[in-house]
Parts: C-alpha cells; sequence; structure tokens
C-alpha cells in the first residue's frame, strides 16, 4: 500500500451533502469527513469529532462544500472519428441523403473505430474523461458498441478497462453489442452469429460488468432484445436498456421484466411500463444531452417517475453522433432546464442513483464505512452546481480515499 | 516594454482560420503566423516564410487550429450575490410570488452588488472572467446595470476596467444604467435623476466605451431609451441595446436610427427592424443562453438576418438571472443546436461580429498588421469549435502577442 493511500486525514469546516437519506441534500453545517485506508472513518460535525481521531491531519477546507464524487452512468467514450463535419452539413441545410452519402451517421463512427488503433482510441477517450475528473467525477460506465464484430466489441472494452488504469477513477464497462445492425446484415443474424458469440468471449474475459442494448426502430426489436437479455441472465450479468427514445417499442416493460439495473432515455415510455419499473427497482437513466442535441421536444416523463418513486439518475450520455458532451455538471443543469429535475434531484441523479443504475452500492453518497470518492466545491450551495452553465468549480477531488 | 512583448516568434505547421474575409473560415493549411511587437508579421504558407523573418524563433504547433482570440461581446460579469436559490425555487414549482417574496429577482441582485465589497465584487468576476479565457477568450464587453445609483454604477465600471490589469485581457466597458427601474420610483424619475447624472459622471472619468440600455415592458420605454441614446450621442460615446427580447417595443428600430453597434437578444424583432438594422450596420447579437436558461420558445430570426445580411454574433449574455454561463463555447454551440448557426457563424459571431458590436477593427480577425490576439487549439477542424459540449480543447492563448 502507498504512503498516500495509508494517510489518515480529516476534512474539517465543511458543508456536507451526504446524500445518504432517502430524500434531501442530508446537508451536514460545519461538518467534517475523515478518511482512512480508502474509506469513510468519521462524518459529522466538526465539533463532534471522536478522541480516537487525535492522530488525523485535519484540513480546512474553508466552509467548502463536500459531496460524495460524481457518477456518469451512460456513456459512449471510447471511440474513433468525430461528427464535427455531420454537424456542419446538417446546419448547412444538408439532407439525410447528403450526409449518409457524405459518410455520416453512425456507421461512420464504426469505420472510424474499426480503423482506429488502441493508441488513438486511448487518445480520445483520456481526452474526454479528463474533462469528466475535471468536473469531480469519480466512476464512469463505458459502453463498447461502435465495433459490431467481435474483435472489435472486445477491444473496446479492454481499452475502457485500460482507462481505470491510467486514471484515478472507477470504470464500469458494458457490453452493447446490441447498438445497430451493421450494414448488409439482418438484426437476427447479427444476434446470433456476431454479438451473442462476442458478449460470452467478452464475459470469459472477464471484461462485462453489465449488458445494455438499443431497442428501437432503427436498431434492435424487443424480441432480439429478449435474446440478450436471456444471454446476460445465463451469463450472471445485469442488464440495462436504451429504451424509448424516439418510439415506445415496449423496451422498458421487457427491461424490468428482467430486473434491468436501468432503463435509459425514456422519453416515449408509457404509465404502464414506469410501474413495472417501479416494481423492478429499475433506474430511470435521462440523458438531457441527446434531447438537446437532436432537438427532440418530446421529454420524459419526469412526474411519473416521482409519482412512481422510480429513482432518476442523470449522464452525459458522451458520444461522437447524438451527445459530444464530456461535462456532467452541463447534463445536470439540462436535466433542471430542459426536463425540470431540481437540483437535489440532478445531484442524486449523478450520485447516488447513478450508482443504483450500476448496480454499486458503495459508492455515490458518503457514509462511515463506505468508499472514500469525494468531491470538494469551491461553492457552498449545492444548487450551485446544477445552476452555473460551463462553470467547473471543483476544488479537489478524491478517489478511494487519495486526493487527486 | 518587456521582454516577452519584444519577443518575436513565428508559429508554423497550423490549421489557419484567419476569418479575415467576407465569409467562410479563409482558411490556411499548413500555414504560419509570425509576431512582433504585438502584431502579426506575417500570416501565409509555413513554406512560404520570407527571408526576412529569418531571425524569428519557430515554434511548431503541430497542425493544430488558430484562430482569432475569441471576443465575448455581451457579459455581466460582475455583480454580487448569486441566483441558484431562485433557481431552486423555481423548479420546485413556487411561485412567481414565492420567489420575490425570498427575495428573487434582479433586485436580490442589486441589493447583493450594493452591499458587495469590491473585493468580493473582483474576486467573483475574476473566477467568471477565468473561465472564459480558459476557453481562448481575449477580449470581454462588461456592463454595468446593477448598481442603479451612480456610485455602485461607476464602482461597476471601475472594477471592470481593473480587471484588465488583472488578467491578459482586453475590456470593453459598458453602461447600463438603464437596466432595470429601482423600486419605488418611475421611469422617467430614474433616467433624469440617477441615469443620465451618472453616463455624464462615468463618461468624465473615462470609464465608458459604450452606452446600453433594456428597453422592455419589465424595463424601459423606447422614449426613455431614446433619452440615453441623445445623451450617449452628445458625450460621442456609441450605443448598443438589449431588444425585442420578450416583445417587440420597436428597440431595435429606434437603435438603428441612432446608429447602434448591435441590438441584443432579438427573438421578437420584425422584419422592417431588420432592414433596418442593415442600413445602419448594426450588429445582431444572439443571446442563446438566455433563450435556453428562461424556457423561450420564440427563437431569433436568424434566416431574415441572413437575408438581409445583418452581421451575427453571439455572446454568453453571462449573468446571474438569465443566463449563469461563463462559457463561450457552450454559447456558441447552444446558437448552432438552438438557433441553426452553423458553425462558421457561430465562430464568426464570437471573433470578427463580435469586434463589430464592440466597434473594435483591430481584433476578432487575423491580419498582416493586426493585433496578435489568437487562440491555438487541440483540433485540425474549426467546426469542432461549436460542436463540443462542455470541451475546452484550448492548447494555448496569445495576447497582444503575448504567450499566456
Amino acid at each position: 500500500m502507498t504512503a498516500k493511500a495509508t494517510r489518515q486525514y480529516v476534512y474539517t469546516d465543511a458543508a456536507i451533502a451526504s446524500l445518504n437519506g432517502e430524500t434531501g441534500w442530508s446537508l451536514i453545517d460545519e461538518g467534517a469527513i475523515a478518511i482512512e485506508k480508502g474509506r469513510i472513518a468519521y462524518l459529522g460535525k466538526t465539533d463532534d469529532i471522536p478522541e480516537t481521531l487525535a492522530g488525523f491531519e485535519r484540513i480546512s477546507v474553508g466552509g467548502r462544500l463536500i459531496t460524495p464524487g460524481l457518477i456518469d452512468c451512460h456513456t459512449h467514450l471510447v471511440h474513433g472519428g468525430s461528427r464535427a463535419r455531420e454537424f456542419e452539413l446538417r446546419l448547412e441545410g444538408a439532407s439525410y441523403e447528403e450526409i449518409a452519402r457524405a459518410g455520416g451517421g453512425i456507421f461512420s463512427t464504426v469505420d472510424a473505430t474499426r480503423n482506429a488503433t488502441d493508441e488513438e482510441l486511448l487518445a480520445g477517450a483520456l481526452r474526454r474523461l479528463d474533462r469528466l475528473l475535471s468536473e469531480g467525477v469519480c466512476t464512469v460506465e463505458i459502453k463498447s458498441g461502435y465495433g459490431l464484430d467481435r474483435d472489435t466489441e472486445l477491444r473496446l472494452l479492454r481499452i475502457a478497462a485500460q482507462l481505470a488504469g491510467m486514471r484515478p477513477v472507477r470504470v464500469s464497462k458494458t457490453f452493447l453489442g446490441a447498438h445497430a445492425i451493421p450494414k448488409g446484415m439482418d438484426g437476427d443474424t447479427y444476434i446470433d452469429e456476431i454479438c451473442l458469440p462476442a458478449l460470452r468471449d467478452a464475459a470469459v474475459e472477464g471484461l462485462v460488468d453489465m449488458v445494455d442494448g438499443f431497442c428501437e426502430t432503427i436498431a434492435f426489436t424487443p424480441r432480439q432484445i429478449e435474446r440478450v437479455f436471456k444471454e446476460a441472465t445465463r451469463l450472471g450479468l445485469p442488464i440495462k436498456l436504451h429504451a424509448e427514445q424516439l418510439s415506445d417499442l415496449g423496451g422498458a416493460r421487457l427491461a424490468a421484466e428482467y430486473g434491468a439495473l436501468s432503463a435509459d432515455h425514456l422519453e416515449y415510455v408509457e404509465d404502464r411500463a414506469i410501474a413495472a419499473m417501479a416494481n423492478a427497482g429499475t433506474t430511470a437513466v435521462l440523458l438531457p444531452g441527446a434531447f438537446y442535441f437532436l432537438g427532440e421536444t418530446r421529454k420524459p416523463p419526469v412526474e411519473e417517475f416521482r409519482h412512481h418513486k422510480v429513482p432518476m439518475a442523470v449522464a452525459t450520455d458522451s458520444n461522437p453522433g447524438s451527445s459530444p458532451m464530456t461535462s456532467i455538471l452541463l447534463a445536470m443543469n439540462m436535466a433542471a432546464t430542459l426536463f425540470g429535475l431540481t437540483p437535489e434531484e440532478c445531484l442524486r441523479g449523478t450520485t447516488v442513483n447513478a450508482a443504483r443504475a450500476l448496480g454499486l452500492s458503495d459508492v455515490g453518497r458518503l457514509d462511515i464505512g463506505g468508499t472514500a470518492d469525494l468531491a470538494v466545491w469551491d461553492v457552498t450551495d449545492p444548487a450551485e452546481l446544477t445552476y452555473r452553465m460551463g462553470d467547473a468549480p471543483l476544488d479537489r477531488r478524491v478517489f478511494g480515499g487519495v486526493e487527486c
């Protein structure tokens, strides 16, 4: 164990939003949080720090806010190429066909990803990851899905795993072989001959924490997605789903039937599916970046999620085609401004509920004995994190007890 | 002159978007740009660098993009307090009256500003300014308008001037006494007894580069604004106007009649006013951050601006009430995503057209002999600057010939 990790210290004079209650910030004024062996050894008032911590180094944060380290629970961070030119063509009035002819669309990213070297994929992902870390992110989910062949899908997951060795960050790896149907192939053949074998191989190699799919008219049918879920279940892997982003195919209900950790997007989800999600404990992951970037108008039914007590998470959906976003704080602002979430819901959405969407119980909240992933902010009011646009008032980040 | 400022150097191997033509990026591939005594001594192909520059230090930027330093031509950067709590109340469903009773609205910022010390105002403004500089901004416009009394209005302008001494940045100072009508006073009395005398005193002290007003049902009538314009004209100061943001009072036409540098917001501007702006050479400053943050739906008539050849600028409108934004790149992305500007229009909007909105002819474009304000970017395609959300791929900034 390094000297850093064995360090015993306590932040004092903090406004702590522990988020460890069922609702609310769970604020502690003039709070303190002690860290030992990567875990939280004390959480409470500065005045009440117990005698047993007398040997801990004391660091005043001067009234600053401390929250759990943030969690971006839905990203496609590893990919080749850029779609800036496609974005430009669209704004210059090019038609869908002209863009396709100019090599736009998801398949341009698939081609660029297949043709990129590991070094290129790593460099691009690191650049995006570093932006997230600069905003207090301690855990990031990363999906495959731009390979659409066995080797590239596995390569993307290996690179996602590699990132965790290169930066102080926790990476959850999601297999998203069922992201798009490769050109010249039908969906069933792709699922049988490429997606499922790739999933098995990736699972054997220990590259998969979760299994995801894209259930949509432009992607896979619920029946095809169900075969992926069955295989994931057989492999003992939890599932999640891109569901009801552009239409209602019943994906969220299907995901709930399989006990999904989350259903993501959900602009078109119907009330009965929401009840099913509530029963299954499935988290609704809201992705306002894609809604904004695509100019969508139908919003996810936030009031119904509240009514059914479906936990809401918020993520960047960082990807080149529909959300080229690398700011979790901007995702929070958009969730508030565009979808009407409160600042508290936005912060729960990138901490405790984001953890839930990843099946993690030890991060995303501050508890004695829990993992010491923290963000210290140059603000005192947690609402500031959602309110500001384009600011990143991070003072410092603590990952697994180590100051970064 | 410092050693830094007398340094002679040339950036080579650059993709240069000089923006010095009437339209287009004016791209130079494998370009070079030489800097001497704060000015651009050469702009062209790396291969064609003349013999006379043989003594210049050569710095390869490895294919990176160089643009003019960016210009944020509409901000309210100097103010006290925060409106995060008001934002939170609104999202929690509080009514307008409840928010007002809780001390929300513009007058909460006026109170917080009046009560803040110079040091507090400086610290807050510096934090916001530093975010802008980290995105390649070299020129920023800053308005008064949260004082609404003589002394505080002048104090805000002095602080704006002070900022330019504390950071390598050009500050344009705008007197915006006609921002809101103080409680318990009527608009005419305020204009006569406070606004105009304050303007005269500020002008005498050399604190005013431009004069602005807010023409709106919730602020000042065109007749009141016209008195401000007359006084500005008498003082030899150029004018601009917040016009047609929430309704059409004919502010843009009035501004054009007085030869305004710009009319800003303009969601409700009518076609005849656009023609008047075109004739007067008045720039349309678009502020998508406020449109987004306030959840507005009526967009500025971009197609009509194009048709009438009215130059369009883009700015953050950084302010606590309607656009708590400190990212010029996000403003560009919003101008594209929400208003349909092309990436080229967005970059012209924060360079050459932003300069025009401030009456500056020597910045915002790269020309031999012009001021060496540059931004060097970790991208090759200028469209990337508008496409990405929450990224700030700045490699370095050059202000007045000096690397920052």
